[in-house]
C-alpha cells in the first residue's frame, strides 16, 4: 500500500504560496466549529524516522489556534505508567471536548516496533490489533474525531533525509544510533507497518498515507485532509459511512500537476519487444511455466491467476500464451461474465470461493471479484459503501488465500487511451474482429476517467504482500505477454 | 456469563401446549417473508454435548416450512476441502437468498475445541476470532440474517443427559468416549467457550444462550428468538442498533413464572448471622483482608474493588468495614457522584482510568462503571445504543485490568424491596438518619422493576472470569458485611 506514497509527488513554492490561504483560513473555521461543538480531535502522526512528523504537526501549530492543542510524544514509559494497563498512558492523555490533540507516537508504535524487531508472532500481533480497533471504536462512538496520519518515506529517501539532519550541526542530534538502526531495519518495519494499517483502516478510523518527500506536498495534504475531516464532523457527518468496515476517501491532493501524480501514470509504455526476441524469450517463459505448474502439482501447491485490464488491452491474448504453456488437467480458466442465477442468490464473492483450485492446480480468473470496485463501482451497480467495504473483504479474501499457501498473481493489463482507440478502430474494420467490439466498449472507453480513477485505487489498496499488482505495460502486446509468463513463473519458482 | 443460563427454568407440558400455534403460525409467516425478500438467513447451533442441538433442529424442522430449510452439520473435514482455505467449506455452504441455513457445528468448533484441548494459544484464538468477526460482518452486510445459539447445559445436567442416553438401547449410539472425554474437559470447555462467545457477542450478529435442560422452555425459546428476529428482518430492519459493537437483546422468555427466572432470584435473602458470630467472624475476616493486602503491597499486586447495590442495601457500612482493615495508605476510595466539568468533557470510562491504583495498591469504587448500565439506562441519560454497547466495552476494560494482573472484585449489595421499604422508614423517622434518605431514593423506588432488569442484565453480561459479579445477600447486614470481606479475602489470596 505505500507504492502509492512513493509517486515523486512535489508542490512548487508558488503553487504552495497560492493554496495555502485559503487553507489556513479555513482551518481555523473549522477547528472553531469543533470547539464550538465540544467534539474532541485525535491527530496521530506515525511513519518512518525523518518523515516529518514533528516538523508537521509545528506546522499545524501556526496553521490553527495552538491555544486549542495539546501534543504528546509517547517516549518509553515512566513508572507511574508502567504500573498500570497499557492503555492508561493513552486514557489519561486524551484530549477533553473542543481541544484538539496531537499525538507523535500511539498505541501504534509497540506494536510495529515489536513486530519488527521480531519480538512479536503474528497471532500476538493479530491480538494486540484488535484491542486497538476495539479503543478506536469506543473514542469514535463517545464522539472522537480520530484522524490517522502515515507519512511515508522511500527507504531511499530515509537515508536521504538522516544524511542530510546529520550535515547540519543543527540537527545532527537528532540522528542517532537508533535511527540507523531503524534505517536498517526498514524493509521489516514497513512489512510490519503495512500490515498493522490494513488491519486497522476502518471507515470510523481511516489511515491516510501521505507522500513525504517533498515537504511542501506533505505538509498541505495533512492540512487538507485535516481540514475536510473537521469540516465534514462540524456539517454533522459523525461517520462518513455506515458500515464499520468501508474506507474513507482522502480528499483530492492540491490541484497542481505534480501532486497528481498515480500508480498507473508511473507504468512505462513506450517500451517495445522486436519480434525475433519475443519469439525466444515466449518460448522459454513457457517452457518454464511448464516445468513448474508440474513442480507445483507434484508439491500440491495450488495458484491463482487473475487478469483485469482495460478492454482491448490484450487479455485474452496473454491468457493463452499463459494456458498454451500448461498441461489442461493441470488449470481451468474461468471467464466471469454476468452472475448466473444461483450466483446472484448468493453473496459477491462465492461464485469466486467456488472455483478455487485444489491443491497443486491453477484456477486463472478471466476477470474476477475485482469487478466489484471497477465496474460495479463505476456503473453505479454496487453502493458506495459496498464497494468501499469490498477492498478489505477481498484482502482479506486474498489473505486467506495466501495463509494456505495459495500462489496469487494479479495483473492488470494496462494501455495508454491512444492505443486502445487504434485497437477499438482495427477491430471495427477487421472483419473477423468486429464481433470483439461492442457499443459496450465505446461507452466504457467515455467513461475512461472513472475508470482510471477506480483502478488506481483499486491498486493501491489490494496490492498485498502475499497478493500484488503487477501492472503489465500492454501497449506492447508482445511485452505484455513476456511479463505475465515471466512474473507467474517467478511467483511460482518463490513459492516452491 | 453461563450463569444465567444454570437457573433452572421450565415450562409446563399445558404452558408449551398454549403458546405453540402462535409461535408456530407466526413462524411459518415470517419465513414467508424472509423468502418474498430473498434474503437468507443462517441459524446456527453450539453448545455443549447432550444440549439438543440436533433436537432442536428437528423440532424446528416441524415447526417451519421445511422446503426453505437446510442443515449442515461440520465433521472433520473431507480431503476436498483439506486442499482449500480453511473457509472454503462454509462458503460451500452458505445459504441462497431466502432459504435457511441451520448449521450444526460452525466456524467455532475448531476454536472452541483446540482451546480447551490446550492446542490453540491465546494469541492464535484472538487471531482466529478476528477472522470470524470478519467473516460475520461480511455476511451481514451482505444481507444475511446471522442467529447464534448457545444451548446451554450445566455440567451435571451434561452427566444426567449423558447417562440418560445411554440407558435406552435407541439412542446409547450416541455417546461414545468422545462425549466423555468432552464431559471431562467440561470445565475447560466452558472457559474456552465463554471467551470466544463474549468475544463474537456483536450486535449484527448476536449470540443468545439458551437454558437447555427443560426440553421445553429450550425449543419455546429459540423458537420465539428465531420468530423475533425474522420478525424485525422483514419489517426492514437491517441491525436493531446502529453500532457494530451493541449487544441485542433476546426477547423476553414465555410468560409463564417457571420461565422467568433471574439471576437475583436465586441470592438466597433469608440467611442471617447471629451477632456473636459476626463479631468473632469479622475480626477474623478483618485481620485476613490486612494481612492480604499488605502482602499484595510487597509484590506489587493491584485491586480494584467495586460497589454497586440498590439504595440503603449497606453499600456505606461494607466499605467501612472492609476499608477499616486496611492501611490508608495503600488504599483509596473513590465515591463516584455526578461527574466534574473535566470528567464531562470526557469519555465516561476515563474518570475511571485516571483512579486505577498504582502497582500494589487498591482503589474502593463507590459506584462505578456500571452506572452506564443502571442508573442511566434506567433514566435515559444514556441512549440505548450507548448503554447496549457499554457491556462491551466495560468487559474490554476490565479485561485490560485482569491482563495487567490487577484482582477485579465487584459487589452488587442486593435487599428486598420489603427490606428496603423498612430502611427507607427508619431513616424517615430516625433524626441522625433522615439526611441519609432523599426524595430522589423514593422515586428510584419506583421504578424497582426497571432497575431489576437492568441490574439482572449487567450481572449476566459482564459477570467474566477475570472480573466476576459476587451477588450479597444485603437483607442481613452483618451477613453482607462478612461476605464482602471474605469475598475479597479470597480473590486477593488466589492472586497472590
Amino acid at each position: 500500500m505505500f507504492e502509492e506514497a512513493e509517486l515523486g509527488r512535489k508542490v512548487s513554492r508558488e503553487d504552495y504560496d497560492r493554496e495555502l490561504p485559503a487553507l489556513r483560513a479555513g482551518l481555523l473555521e473549522a477547528q472553531r466549529g469543533l470547539r464550538a461543538m465540544g467534539a474532541p480531535a485525535i491527530v496521530l502522526f506515525s511513519g518512518a524516522d525523518g518523515a516529518g512528523k514533528s516538523e508537521t504537526v509545528q506546522r499545524l501549530y501556526e496553521w490553527l489556534d495552538p491555544r486549542g492543542l495539546e501534543t504528546t510524544a509517547f517516549g518509553p514509559p515512566s513508572d507511574e505508567e508502567r504500573e498500570r494497563p497499557p492503555y492508561w498512558r493513552f486514557w489519561r492523555t486524551l484530549p477533553a471536548a473542543g481541544r484538539i490533540g496531537m499525538f507523535l507516537g500511539s498505541w501504534y508504535t509497540d506494536p510495529v516496533l515489536l513486530r519488527a524487531y521480531g519480538k512479536l508472532n503474528r497471532a500476538e500481533l493479530g491480538r494486540g490489533l484488535q484491542r486497538i480497533s476495539f479503543f478506536e471504536q469506543m473514542l469514535v462512538d463517545g464522539g472522537v474525531l480520530l484522524l490517522k496520519f502515515w507519512l511515508h518515506l522511500s527507504r531511499k529517501g530515509q537515508r536521504k533525509r538522516l544524511n542530510n539532519l546529520e550535515k547540519s550541526p543543527d540537527t545532527a542530534w537528532r540522528v542517532g544510533s537508533l535511527e540507523w538502526k531503524h534505517y536498517r531495519l526498514y524493509p521489516r518495519f514497513i512489512r510490519a507497518s503495512e500490515h498493522v494499517l490494513q488491519s486497522t483502516d476502518t471507515g470510523r478510523a481511516p489511515w491516510y498515507v501521505v507522500e513525504a518527500e517533498d515537504e511542501r506536498y506533505r505538509e498541505l495534504m495533512v492540512g487538507r485532509i485535516l481540514l475536510e475531516a473537521m469540516r465534514r464532523r462540524v456539517a454533522g457527518e459523525r461517520a462518513a459511512v455506515t458500515s464499520g468496515n468501508a474506507t474513507n476517501p482522502p480528499p483530492d491532493p492540491p490541484a497542481v500537476p505534480g501532486a497528481r501524480v498515480t500508480v498507473l501514470d508511473h507504468v512505462d509504455l513506450t517500451r517495445a519487444l522486436p519480434d525475433k526476441e519475443y519469439r525466444k524469450r515466449l518460448l522459454r517463459a513457457q517452457a518454464r511455466v511448464n516445468r513448474l505448474v508440474r513442480a507445483a502439482a507434484e508439491k500440491k501447491v495450488s495458484a491463482v491467476v487473475v487478469f483485469e485490464g482495460w478492454d482491448a488491452a490484450g487479455k485474452g491474448g496473454a491468457i493463452r500464451r499463459l494456458t498454451a504453456a500448461m498441461d489442461p488437467r493441470l488449470y481451468r480458466v474461468i471467464p466471469v461474465a454476468a452472475p448466473t442465477d444461483e450466483e446472484k442468490a448468493q453473496h459477491y464473492l462465492w461464485r469466486f470461493w467456488r472455483h478455487l483450485p485444489r491443491a497443486g492446480r491453477v484456477t486463472v480468473y478471466d476477470r474476477s471479484w475485482y469487478g466489484r470496485v471497477l465496474v460495479e463501482r463505476v456503473e453505479g451497480f454496487a453502493s458506495e459503501a459496498e464497494w468501499r467495504r469490498a477492498y478489505l473483504e477481498i484482502n482479506d479474501f486474498e489473505q486467506q488465500l495466501a495463509e494456505h499457501g495459495v500462489v496469487v498473481t494479479k495483473f492488470w493489463l494496462h494501455v495508454s487511451s491512444e492505443e486502445q482507440l487504434r485497437r477499438f478502430e482495427e477491430r471495427q474494420s477487421t472483419e473477423y474482429k468486429r464481433h470483439k467490439i461492442t457499443d459496450e466498449d465505446w461507452r466504457n472507453r467515455e467513461k475512461w476517467g472513472a475508470y482510471h480513477q477506480a483502478v488506481n485505487e483499486m491498486v493501491v489498496r489490494t496490492s498485498t504482500r502475499p497478493a500484488p499488482w503487477t501492472l503489465v505495460a500492454g501497449d506492447d502486446k508482445r511485452l505484455a505477454r513476456i511479463q505475465v509468463l515471466e512474473t507467474f513463473a517467478r511467483r511460482l519458482e518463490k513459492a516452491l
